[in-house]
């Protein structure tokens, strides 16, 4: 442990400084080296653009984090996979190291609540399983109480404050995640005592996949269908369940408890699942504001639709949405930086009679690997950025009592959509950086294998990918289908255009150059056009299902494919376009908004080029030759951000200590990084103790194992 | 160990049965449980579909391999990650435990050539570390020795078929591995000593990734650049070097060789590097088959061109391509066995105002997640069981002096273009699989993760795969550009279409129904028309920037994006379509024949929607609707094969044991295998040692890590 508990590390003089681009703790100097060619080539400041993506504050607190975890014994990485055990001690101690220091306390978050955007990204830039731990003992959970809680669970408010207790959020059931209303644990109130009684009929009832329940918890927020006297049902409510001793952390009597065990990634975290046997419970337990029961023993409520009151009830999981988000771009980032760093430092091949080897970020196919995903991870920092804030708004105005309903379901719908996109963005984007970094990026060191395991959770939890999507089609369809005004629905503006969604479904492509296909605007209303033909017809196959005579629910069923799943994509994706289109008009010129100006032309354009198909069956595309033009604006964009690359990198990797890869240090110096972290495994150079296994065959046939 | 070392087990009399369809250990009869319902739904019998996929000695082969692992106590799974050390020592057991078996020794090869690709199955069928280090040792190793040896080897040939020695593969360095004429390990020729000096003049010249080499291996096949005396340099050679003592598997002086250390996956494959020190070796040492020193000290070689030379020495690889594709198909078969099945046992929502839950492959999105995955196992199955039987049979006839440069140059070019296509249909297979079994899927004990992380070096090793499929475009080109009879150069038949490649690209779509869309001698002939599109104008590409003066290495490099690299990626998609298309037509009429018909329209319509865009860019679709037919056709066919899945996925699937996935078993009770594998992992209701650190904050204050 440090002894030095203030927020402010005590730092030289001469290397903090108030003016942020002076600062040389959070902008040093680059070492010169293999990099130095391509930081001259660039036209721009990374300092600025880092500034004009995040603002300065934003970068200050993620930096304060990241300074102290680089000094602190407890976050030095450990040179090989510690034991399952272990990585959950770890965990969990890292967190209570972090909440110690509240870099970002209740008092920070009610001055400036947009900047919990830069805890949870200084925290998620070192290591996933930590902070979603810490995100759900300091996020979900307490937010979860107080959203749905009342007065009389102030106690445990406190405790929760105090860090007393650690807390768990209890939804998913072995056999039923997405399906909430399928579940089968059940609370049954017992008018006599006034007590809950908790209880799951077998282990598909099992509440699992639940984080901090599987070692540490002392509490979780069940969810159970809820039955009240003469066995009337209820519908699901939420319960603040006592799981351990918050001393000796042993489980209750009537509780089993145990660990799901180890994981593709996220290890950790102990996620956990739990049964209870006809568990008791005190009657206040019951999170009230939705519902409650009465002093008769009846379940009275002011929402008289039981499937109202659920979505109410799992409003929570929206904001854990808009963060996922944000995750993705964090993963992606990291995963970018990485692999274009590796790429501009690793040579192979040259020009023939030629001794002189090219850094692979020089030939085309590598820069088309690299460049869409760098794009990408652009698009969503400003995109995540945005829906971050609006989402810490919308909560700062539901807590002040306004009525926020009609932008609670855009941003509902937006990040029902955007939390794929942006997951499944990170995904691909891990996996070319992982293959465009060849063997050395199979390397554990390298850092790419944690990113994609890690992120992978992100593609199921808080709403399968797949599932989680159709809340956007669905809100879309059911928009056009009931003639309602696109811009009344929209106070964030996602679907403002598709006012005029006739008139646009008549627009055709008119661009006959390739610079004119790249321009931003262009693009956009391609992207717009795009939307609108997606809509069309997926409305219309919807109404012709229904006239075949299929009900809602089949209808929703047989729409997905070519239509209502790749409407919420499009959508997502034009929105994500559209975001950071009116970002960039909305800055001063500068170096910096050139360089966004032509990121943003490229994203558009690789946006464009995988709908191709559309475009032409839809008849936005007139000539057969139209599609050339956008893959010429690209071929011709690949050389020019290739020299901004390493710029554009710099302005969004995190510091060296938190990349945490030999591939994809500031200084470019890949070989020694990587020759000194191989070096250092344990027994690298050790003959291995069962070596007689290898040389003596018939020990082998002896030994066990 | 067990006592019995007889090649065939004792079984009990009614089980195994010369009539392969009564032999319950290879076809057991399946539990009643969830999948029975979907097992009554199909029209076919997977007993037969599985042998007209692979043969009966095949499926007896790697049957009686599975047999034998799943009796044998080291070859039981354990219930938790083991440390990396023991990884390595398993995976060592386990291949010398099955190298005494002999079950396909030399002499099976030479009666039955095309059985080798029943072993590789059998092995990677179980785990992939152990079956690499056993093919490396026993396959690559060996094979190199014979191939570009000569009989001055023959005591080493003798040891490795008694098992005495165990050996490495060394191309690869540091900051050379595509690129393998950039090498710099040196071999210096000491015609005093008639030694040869292997020498690393520094750690990015150090020979990585070598499998074998980290922990276990006493010699390695190291190419180094050869310079014979007055420095003459004869190019890349290979030698056999020896690392480490035959006996106390202690490195010799002059050899650093440590271990790579962990990686994403394959850990218990002991990757390691190695540096030389001035050692000295024996002349005899040098693979002399392409060339050799002779008695003055002097390099004297058949072949004149180095490259050639280097040409001929890495021959080797192909067959390594061949089999990774093989690799691809075993893994995305095993992912799609879990998810298949998982889904059609896995419920989730129903129609409304019912309380009937529908298994999740009832819903159109679920079926199109999966299907397309299953058809491409099946292409990949008739395909690999192609290629790989084409290259055994190369390989045999090379032995026996025939001139197959022809033929050997057309599996080079089909399997370039092919294992990128495989391992990338096995990753993005896997994926789908992964997210498709929701959080479940994301337990360790599903399998997948595992599947991901081994089968992600198959898109690396033998060949990046980005890089390596330019060798197939570069053929094509070449072979347009020449005017080359492409029926001649094409004995395995990949290329004879493109005789009529004028013609072709005169066609058009003609078909005016999703039947008649669906045909598959129609699909054959859009994908004709697509290879023949995509070459052309490649070809014009390279010709127009030839004239812009581009030289021959920057016109290669500029062709690749929306060129040469999808001209590889359709040249392989059409290659598998067509052998799959062969393989239908030569089957007599039967209910098995049926099905594939339909899988074979299904595999190639979702073929043509994926490359929609250049079917309308190059005109071939004429009428923008043209695209819809493949789309309905698609819709058609899912909820046929959705009834099929399951058998079509049991005529494929491994033993129970082999899979090792509770979601996947044959008996589809998903939940009681899910909660015997979870309850029975180490520790699992255990409070963890570390317990005050979660309830005394003052303990975790002072506690170290």
């Amino acid at each position: 442990m440090v002894a030095n508990t203030n927020n402010n590390e005590i730092e030289p003089e001469e290397r903090h400084s108030d003016n942020i681009y002076e600062d040389k703790i959070i902008f040093p100097d680059f070492k010169t080296g293999p990099l130095t060619k391509y930081r001259q080539l660039s036209t721009f400041c990374y300092k600025r653009m880092n500034v004009l993506l995040e603002g300065e504050e934003h970068i200050r607190l993620k930096h304060r984090i990241w300074n102290f975890m680089e000094k602190h014994p407890d976050f030095q990485r450990e040179l090989e996979t510690p034991s399952l055990d272990r990585q959950r001690q770890v965990a969990n101690k890292r967190g209570q190291l972090l909440w110690d220091k509240q870099f970002y306390g209740l008092s920070d978050y009610v001055a400036a609540p947009h900047l919990s955007l830069a805890l949870a990204q200084g925290m998620f830039s070192y290591e996933n399983s930590f902070a979603v731990k810490y995100s759900l003992s300091n996020g979900m959970f307490p937010s979860t109480i107080l959203s749905l809680g009342t007065e009389r669970l102030a106690k445990y408010a406190a405790k929760i404050a105090n860090n007393e207790i650690l807390g768990a959020f209890a939804l998913t059931e072995i056999s039923h995640g997405t399906n909430a209303r399928g579940m089968r644990t059940r609370a049954t109130y017992d008018p006599k005592t006034r007590e809950f009684i908790i209880h799951t009929p077998d282990f598909e009832a099992a509440k699992c996949w639940v984080g901090n329940l599987g070692k540490t918890c002392t509490h979780a927020i069940v969810y159970a269908q809820l039955y009240v006297p003469d066995d009337t049902y209820q519908g699901l409510n939420a319960f603040l369940v006592p799981i351990r001793d918050e001393r000796t952390l042993l489980p209750y009597p009537g509780v089993t408890v145990g660990d799901l065990g180890e994981k593709v990634g996220l290890n950790g975290l102990d996620n956990g699942f739990v049964m209870f046997n006809e568990y008791r419970i005190p009657g206040e337990n019951l999170l009230s504001k939705t519902g409650d029961i009465d002093a008769d023993g009846n379940y009275v409520s002011k929402i008289k639709d039981s499937r109202k009151r659920l979505g109410a009830s799992l409003g929570s999981l929206s904001a854990g949405r808009v963060n996922i988000c944000s995750l993705g771009y964090v993963a992606l980032s990291k995963a970018i930086t990485i692999a274009t760093r590796y790429s501009a430092c690793r040579k192979q091949f040259g020009p023939e009679d030629s001794n002189e080897e090219w850094p692979v970020i020089e030939y085309q196919s590598q820069q088309y690997r690299l460049l869409p995903h760098l794009a990408t991870a652009y698009a969503l920092r400003i995109f995540t950025m945005w829906i971050g804030t609006a989402n810490v708004d919308l909560t700062f105005r539901t807590i002040m009592g306004e009525d926020t309903s009609s932008k609670g379901m855009e941003i509902h719908a937006v990040s029902s959509a955007a939390k794929p996109v942006c997951t499944w963005a990170a995904r691909d984007g891990i996996q070319e950086c992982r293959e465009a970094c060849g063997g050395h990026g199979y390397l554990k060191i390298a850092g790419l294998g944690e990113l994609r395991n890690d992120n992978d959770a992100n593609c199921t939890y808080e709403g399968e990918n797949n599932t989680l999507i159709q809340q956007a089609s669905n809100w879309l369809i059911s928009l056009r289908r009931s003639n309602a005004n696109f811009a009344d629905s929209s106070p964030l503006g996602s679907v403002v255009f598709l006012q005029d969604m006739d008139a646009i479904l008549r627009t055709t492509a008119t661009e006959s150059s390739a610079q004119e296909a790249l321009q931003p605007d262009n693009l956009l209303k391609a992207l717009n056009w795009l939307v609108a033909f997606q809509l069309d017809r997926t409305v219309q196959r919807y109404e012709s299902l229904r006239k075949q005579g299929q009900n809602a629910f089949e209808t929703r069923n047989n729409i997905q494919v070519f239509n209502a799943q790749q409407l919420s994509i499009i959508y997502a994706q034009r929105t994500i376009y559209y975001v950071f289109h009116r970002f960039v008009n909305d800055l001063p010129p500068s170096n910096e908004r050139n360089v966004l100006a032509t990121l943003l032309s490229f994203y558009g354009a690789d946006l464009v080029t995988k709908h191709i198909g559309s475009f032409y069956q839809g008849g936005y595309f007139q000539h057969k030759a139209q599609a050339e033009l956008y893959h010429e604006g690209i071929l011709t964009l690949l050389p020019v951000l290739k020299n901004e690359a390493i710029t554009l990198i710099d302005a969004i990797a995190p510091t060296d200590f938190i990349l945490n890869s030999p591939l994809g240090m500031s200084d470019g110096n890949i070989y020694q990084h990587l020759q000194r972290a191989i070096v250092q495994a344990p027994g690298v150079f050790e003959r291995p103790s069962w070596w007689r296994d290898v040389t003596y065959k018939e020990y082998l046939q002896k030994s066990k194992m």
